[in-house]
C-alpha cells in the first residue's frame, strides 16, 4: 500500500488485510457529490445526485440522493464496497439527516464501516490545500470563512443563515439587487440597469399601463413574483450583479460583498496561521478578492475524500493529494 | 345638522330622513379600531379588537377581529345602527379580507350600507390633518409615504413588504438590530450594547461555555431563537434601538432608518403640494425627523372617521375636525 499510518492520532487500525475501498461524500444545497477511491488516493468512483441538504430539500429527499450518488460511485469504481470509516461532509444541518437509515440502505451494497460527519467548509479547505493549517472562505448561496489548524476546523466566521448572516453571500448580493429594482420603480432609488436584467430574468415586461398610484405595473408584478418565492432563492438573481456593465448600483454591491467576505475572513485570521487561503463557492469564485492568494476550489469533493483519507489513519501529503485531484478531475464529467 | 353637503362629487345622495349614525373603521396588524359618530363629527362609540390584516392573522380571523371591533363602538354608542357607507381603512391586503360575510355578520347589527375599502396611509394622513392635500409619512413594522390631493391618495413610495422595500420600518430596524448582534458575538463587527439588550430580551444567558469553534455559546442560541420566528416578527426588537444609549451601532440605525425615511417622502414630494406632513406610527414617533414639521398622529382613527363621512358627502373643516379629533379622545380609554 501507498500510504503511510498516521501516527498520531487514536484512529490507527490494525490492517490485517489490505484496506478496502474508501468513500467520501460532499453533500451540498444544490447537488450532492460522492468518490469511491483506494488507499492510497486513486479516484476510482464518481457519482453525482440532487441536494443533500435537508434544510433545502427536506431530510428524506437528501437521505435518497446521498444513497444515489454513493450507489452511482460504486457502481463506477465496480467496488464490492467500503468497511472503513465514510466521510459526508454537510453544512451543520447535516445531523438532521437519518444517518441511521442511510447506513442500512448503505451497508446494502457493501458500505459496512462507521459514517462520519464532517465540516462542508473544511472539505472545501481540503479541496485546494494539502496542508493542515490555513484558511478556507466561501460564498454561494451562504457564505463563511473558517480557520484550520491540524487539520481540523478551529474558528469560524459567519455562515449564520440569510437572516442573521452569509454577508457577502449570493442571498445577500440577491436580496440588494432586487431591493435596488424595486427601489428604481419606486422612484426612490437611482436608475439602474439591473432593472432591465431582473425584469427580463423574471418575464415582466418593462411596459404596461401604470397604476392610479404613478406607479409602473412592473412594480406590483416584481412584488408578486419575489413574494412567491422563498426568501433564500433570492440568490438565483445573484449572477445579474456580474452582467450589469458599468452599473454604479452594481458596482457597489459587488464592493460591499468583497469587503463583507474579507470581514469575515479577517475575523478567523491570526498571525500564527499563515495560509493557504482557500477559495469556495460559485460568487466568490465571480467576486474575486483582489489582494488575496486565494486558491479556488469549485466544491468539497477532493476535500471530503481527503477527510476520508485521513480518518482512515492515512497522512496525505502532496503528491498523494495531486493524484487524487488529478484522478477525481479525470472522472467528472 | 351641522353638515354640509359636498357638492363635487357623486356620492351625494338624497336625505329624505335623518342619516344614521355613521361607521369607520381602521385596521391594522396589530389591533383595529372601530368608531361610531354622528354626521355632524360627534364621535359616540368607540371598540378595539386584534389584527384585522388578513396578511397577518389569516382572513377568517381578521374578518372576526374587524366585527367584534365594529360591535363594540355599536354598543358604546347605543346606536340603531347605520345605512350609510361604512369606511374600512386597511392596507392593500385588505382586499383578501372576505367583506361579503363581514357585511353579512354587520347586517344583523344594523350596519346595512355600503362598504368601503380606503388605504390605511391615507386614513392616517386624515388622522392628523382635515385639509385636502399634503402627504403622510408612516413607519411601524413597515413603511412607506404618501402624497395627497383633493382628498385622494395620488402618490406612494415604498411600502413594498419587508423583503422588497419598509426601508426605515420596525422590520428594517429590527433586522439590523439582530445582524448587529449577531455579528459582535461573531467577533466579526464592532462591539455594541445592543446585544445585551437583545440577549436578555431573548431571556439568553451572555456567558455559558464557548463551542468548539470559539464562537459563544449565546450566538447558536440567538440563531435558534431568531429563525423559531417570522422574518416580519424581527420589527418586535426596534424599541432596542432606543434603549441603546450612546452606543455607536445603534445610532448608525437610527440614522438610516432616517434617512431612508426622508428619502421615500421625497420621492413623493412635488413642489405644488406644500403640506402638511403627517406622521404615523410608533417607529416614526420615536425616530422623529428633524426639519421635517411632522404631525404626528397615534393611528388612523380619526382619519378613517374623516374618511367615513366624506364617503357620505360630508365636507370636513376645520372645526368639524377638532370636534371628531377631540370626541373621539375622550372615548379611548
Amino acid at each position: 500500500l501507498n500510504s503511510i499510518i498516521n501516527s498520531r492520532g487514536p484512529r490507527i487500525k490494525p490492517h490485517n488485510r489490505p484496506m478496502t475501498d474508501l468513500l467520501a461524500v460532499d453533500a451540498g444545497g444544490t447537488s450532492t457529490r460522492a468518490i469511491v477511491l483506494t488507499p492510497d488516493g486513486d479516484c476510482r468512483g464518481f457519482g453525482r445526485a440532487g441536494s443533500g441538504n435537508p434544510i433545502s430539500s427536506g431530510p428524506d429527499h437528501a437521505a435518497r440522493e446521498l444513497v444515489a450518488a454513493v450507489r452511482e460511485a460504486l457502481e463506477q469504481a465496480s467496488s464490492r464496497g467500503s468497511d472503513g470509516v465514510a466521510v459526508f461532509a454537510m453544512a451543520g444541518a447535516g445531523s438532521r439527516v437519518p444517518m441511521d437509515s442511510i447506513a442500512v440502505q448503505l451497508g446494502r451494497v457493501g458500505v459496512l464501516g462507521e459514517l462520519r460527519l464532517e465540516s462542508d467548509l473544511l472539505a472545501t479547505f481540503c479541496s485546494g490545500a494539502w496542508e493542515l493549517d490555513g484558511y478556507a472562505v466561501v460564498a454561494g448561496t451562504g457564505a463563511a470563512a473558517i480557520r484550520v489548524e491540524g487539520g481540523r476546523q478551529v474558528a469560524v466566521a459567519d455562515g449564520l443563515g440569510w437572516l442573521l448572516g452569509d454577508a457577502g453571500s449570493g442571498f445577500g448580493i440577491g436580496r440588494r439587487i432586487v431591493r435596488a429594482v424595486a427601489a428604481d420603480l419606486d422612484r426612490r432609488g437611482p436608475t439602474t440597469s439591473l432593472t432591465a436584467l431582473l425584469l427580463a430574468e423574471l418575464g415582466i415586461a418593462s411596459e404596461g399601463e401604470p397604476t392610479g398610484m404613478g406607479r409602473p405595473a412592473s412594480l406590483g408584478l416584481l412584488v408578486d413574483a419575489v413574494y412567491a418565492l422563498r426568501p433564500i432563492d433570492l440568490a438565483r438573481f445573484a449572477p445579474l450583479v456580474f452582467m450589469a456593465g458599468e452599473d454604479e448600483v452594481a458596482a457597489a454591491i459587488r464592493d460591499d460583498a468583497r469587503a463583507a467576505l474579507r470581514t469575515s475572513l479577517a475575523a478567523v485570521r491570526t498571525a500564527e496561521v499563515a495560509g493557504p487561503v482557500v477559495g469556495g463557492g460559485g460568487v466568490l469564485g465571480a467576486l474575486g478578492l483582489p489582494g488575496v492568494d486565494l486558491h479556488p476550489v469549485v466544491d468539497g469533493a477532493v476535500g471530503a475524500a481527503v477527510l476520508a483519507l485521513r480518518a482512515n489513519g492515512i497522512v496525505v501529503d502532496r503528491p498523494m493529494f495531486e493524484r487524487m485531484r488529478d484522478s477525481l478531475a479525470a472522472l467528472r464529467p
